[in-house]
């Protein structure tokens, strides 16, 4: 992890101009009748993230007729619907904070905040028919079945020591790729492309969502707290086992300080570190990098069917960030 | 209130028989791949409603050409959204019972709940693109919007004895008859009425919706407990206002007991019991009936410019249906 990490607004080149766009459509969705609505939304819309997701629809958008009157709804509407589900996930986390400010249910609570985040959804949904195409619309709407069905896999499978690596990478397409591959599919299909480069753009998105969680996940043991904005190892403090727990456990799947962690009663802190210290000693990080690694390699390969492009550049330089990233 | 309640099987007749394909696609939606989800959706769709929404779809195409293969997915739509949204109204409430029978939440505890019905708001919106009409789908998901909206704006009034009647009706406009009005709306365009019917339609939908609202704000107060499933008085238990305590307040503004019960911090079982009391002497329930009445009754005027058939005295009957229902 020694590259420098790749800058986004150079990846974004060929898209930059329009990025913008997305932004104002998103921030005209704050524009409400109800001014506590209009507080609530301005807060969950606030934390302006990297923005992958839109990027992936732009771009995908380029290697055919880029029509931004129907590629920039898609992008926002699929940032609002992750936005959204980051907002509900908050709510059944408890959590206080996201990358270091207070989550929405922190603010305005629990029973509210699954109302807003309804909202957001719903305006997620009204968004995606402003591309004009049914077919984008039920995608998005089964890439949020995916999602959703992931989660609450997730949700199931907590402190369960039973799952396995093959579960994991299901759980993470549903949770996470799905929703990449809705962008670079959709944005595929509203500029007219082939079936066949729908689809090489479609597994694209998808290895590179599975890239990009892999790392979130390694990130989790070995990220650094102050640019995660939450402490090592919270995922497993939660009973969220990810890729480098499960392969220590595949590794040792008898004497194993997870299994030790899960099941205490007592010195609940003590078995914690001792997981981190195992994962750390051992190579199992480096094993689910060269997994990530690996996704990033399969992802450029569905491309190789197009021409050179600054798009398709774009592509594989997004590939090279989503590994090297540290937050 | 002396009339016999009429029947719904009588009143469903022209579409009786078409009324089981909507329960079989709700249940097709339950034949998922994780055990804990499928369990979950059971619990969800067990209740079993009126599915008044539904039998409003397949009515109102009855208008034109009746086309199940695109009414049938919009009824299961309308249904699953609207079972969707009482999955989180009961999150937001934190009610154990609905009609007799534990809540999702009481069952799978809060957290898992939300997502639960995250995956039902998406299901129904997969559902909806099964209509083939992008028109339809955008409709259902402004519906939503609406609906959410309405609802959180009922929770940001909560206590608040600020409000009037007409925020009420915009309240329970956006909560309630917005999806009423969806499914006569989307059941008169996929059956390819003129403009001028799918507008007469809606307005149909709309009116009665407010009808159906009014009616239930009024039983919360003189309804049965039993047949309920609940006590009298549950709404202002928790601070919501609905038309017979809005009227109250309008009458006697100053020394009103829903003030006294707003700000009481110590005998609250007594000042709520006074505000019971006081709605029950006073003529604020004639009044809110009389006012579901001319909702019904403008909902028939919607009708006028369509010749006399089987549908349309049953969308007639419907409406003394819901002021005549008492749960």
């Amino acid at each position: 992890m020694t590259v420098a990490t790749p800058d986004l607004n150079d990846i974004y080149g060929p898209i930059n101009r329009d990025m913008p766009l997305v932004e104002e459509l998103l921030e005209s969705i704050k524009k409400v009748e109800s001014s506590a609505l209009d507080r609530m939304l301005s807060h969950a819309l606030q934390g302006k993230g990297k923005r992958i997701r839109p990027a992936l629809v732009l771009l995908s958008g380029k290697f055919r007729d880029y029509d931004l009157d129907r590629l920039v709804p898609l992008g926002a509407a699929i940032e609002l619907l992750h936005t959204a589900s980051l907002v509900h996930d908050d709510v059944v986390d408890g959590a206080d904070s996201r990358r270091g400010r207070p989550t929405s249910n922190a603010i305005f609570d629990n029973a509210i905040t699954v109302l807003l985040g309804d909202y957001m959804f719903a305006s997620a949904a009204e968004m995606v028919t402003r591309t004009g195409s049914l077919r984008v619309t039920r995608l998005f709407a089964l890439a949020l079945m995916k999602m959703t069905g992931g989660e609450l896999d997730q949700d199931a499978a907590a402190f369960d020591v039973g799952r396995n690596t093959q579960q994991y990478l299901r759980r993470i397409g549903g949770k996470t790729a799905a929703l990449f591959a809705n962008a670079t599919e959709g944005g595929a299909i509203l500029a007219g492309c082939s079936e066949e480069e729908v689809s090489a753009l479609r597994d694209y998105g998808y290895r590179l969502g599975m890239a990009f969680q892999i790392t979130d996940d390694v990130l989790d043991y070995v990220g650094d707290e102050k640019e995660m904005g939450k402490p090592a190892g919270s995922d497993l403090l939660e009973g969220t086992l990810t890729l480098p727990g499960l392969l220590l456990l595949e590794r040792e799947p008898k004497d194993n300080p997870i299994r030790k962690f899960f099941a205490a009663r007592r010195n609940r802190k003590k078995h914690f570190e001792r997981v981190l210290e195992s994962v750390r000693d051992s190579d199992v990080i480096e094993d689910s990098i060269a997994m990530g690694r690996s996704y990033v390699d399969k992802a450029n390969e569905a491309l190789t069917g197009f021409p050179d492009s600054p798009a398709h550049r774009s592509l594989v330089q997004l590939g090279d960030y989503v590994l090297a990233r540290r937050s």
